[in-house]
């Protein structure tokens, strides 16, 4: 089992309330109201945690309302090498009605300075040698551009740390240049950062071809219920995900990039390393929220998958 | 100053949002979003800690988010009584967007089970005879019902406390009967609870007065912009409240019974803790929240009260 690192600049407070009905301008009544500690890079580490591995956790935090990630932090052994900030950690809130309809109200970052972005510069410096793997994922917060992205992505790369990076939109576009280890983004994400259609397999196969001769090893693409197409240096295969209900699609794609590195840290075949990422994050779709909690229909899902070679 | 003692049996979370505009079933943005420790008793004790006195706050309370509650304790020094019990204190969302529109979501509140309640009776039991004041205030979660609630109050009464009461509908009607010290509804709150009619003032006074026969030695009704009303033993008078832009109601009953207690307790002519308390509650109604915040408006706001002897 393997000490890895993940980077979340810009978590997120979840809460998800349900309600029978929503009228505006009334007063509602709901039947619940549940509250987690999220962001892609600390489901990732929920799920690699829940494969065995010994996480460190890292990013910016709020020091307003720290208590939901305190407790995750705390329940699941992850060393908290947050940067705290002045302010809340945003919220975004779900209403979702009995009837399927959902509403989405998402809150407004933190506002990073100068002085929480050297610290966490220092904080990654530090860290990096004693992981054997560094995670950074999400988007980011304000006071966080680009240009700062792409230098901390180059000091990881300095340190040697191997990086996997599964952001979107310019960040993604501007991470790229800096040649991570391995990449997750999903076909809209890919296209949307190169400036690229990709209505046909070829192109999705040419476009990663272009991506490893920019450096980048493994290039993992998420195709929704399409499955997965991953391009490694010895391999390109794409898997096509057993057919499951979907119950909620949060933290599936952060299931599949932690399943795919779970077998590329433990040095498994490719064929088993990507079955089994796909049968997590299958899982993953099928459930109220993410993590591996039901073993047998994790060995279910994984037989269901089904594996083709691609042709670069 | 005094030591008091608050009874808040149903405390809420108020989640605030604010937003530009809600649309159902989209990804709206909001601006930003606000967590406050509330509950009618809670808002007592923090504008009694304003005016000075020292408190002590117990009810029920939530294991799973007792997070910003014991904050609250903490930056004002309330000393915790508070019995825990599983589950989440109730959570009240209020969306608020920037055309005027607020939709409220309420949440289910907690259930409280036998033994839940007879800990807190031991805990009040113990507390009564060290406080010079006991406030009620509030409604009732689940697993309190108005039998048990007149049980509480019985209690207290034979602990020989004073006891203030601010609660409303069939638990008013039952707390009723018990004669605490002090009582303050609106006149809607009041006339539900008695099953009348409220439209004159002579039925007002007149309902005052059977209430003090049946034991109850302070009767005092707010009547929103229309002022207060105070029966007492020695005087019944009623306050005009200065004209003020009304920003938010929340807290203001609150800060009315707080100001009243205040003058109550340190022994001050009827007048002028009449006075002060209206004052202190045209402040609450001119600002976001409650509480005393500025002291040079509050006596502007409190030169500007009128008074008017009542005759009953």
């Amino acid at each position: 089992m393997a000490r890895v690192l993940t980077v979340t600049l810009n978590p997120a407070l979840d809460l998800t309330v349900r309600l029978p009905s929503l009228r505006l301008g009334e007063v509602n009544r709901s039947e619940s109201l549940q509250v987690h500690a999220a962001g892609k890079g600390l489901n990732v580490a929920q799920v690699l945690a829940d494969l065995g591995h010994q996480l460190t956790v890292t990013g910016f935090l709020g020091e307003g309302n720290p208590q939901a990630f305190e407790q995750l932090f705390a329940a699941r052994g992850f060393g908290d090498e947050f940067v705290r900030v002045a302010g809340d950690t945003r919220s975004n809130i779900k209403l979702a009605e009995a009837g399927g309809q959902v509403t989405d109200i998402n809150g407004p970052g933190l506002a990073v300075s100068d002085a929480h972005r050297s610290e966490l510069l220092e904080r990654i410096k530090r860290l990096a040698p004693t992981h054997e793997l560094v995670v950074v994922a999400g988007s980011l917060p304000r006071g966080v551009d680009n240009q700062w992205f792409v230098e901390l992505l180059n000091l990881l790369k300095q340190t040697g740390a191997r990086v996997a990076l599964d952001t979107s939109g310019s960040a993604l576009r501007a991470g790229l240049e800096t040649a991570p280890w391995l990449i997750k983004p999903n076909e809209e994400e890919l296209a949307e950062a190169r400036g690229i259609e990709l209505a046909e397999p070829e192109a999705l196969a040419r476009e990663a071809w272009r991506l490893q001769i920019e450096g980048i090893e493994h290039v993992v693409i998420s195709q929704g219920a399409n499955g997965v197409s991953w391009f490694s240096p010895s391999a390109a295969l794409h898997a096509n995900p057993p057919k499951v209900q979907v119950v909620s699609t949060v933290g599936a794609g952060d299931s599949l990039l932690a399943g795919m590195l779970h077998g590329l840290l433990e040095g498994w075949p490719a064929e088993r390393t990507l079955t089994r990422a796909t049968a997590i994050a299958a899982q993953a779709v099928g459930q109220v929220g993410f993590g591996i909690t039901d073993t047998a229909q994790l060995a279910e899902l994984q037989a269901a998958v089904r594996l083709q070679p691609l042709s670069q």
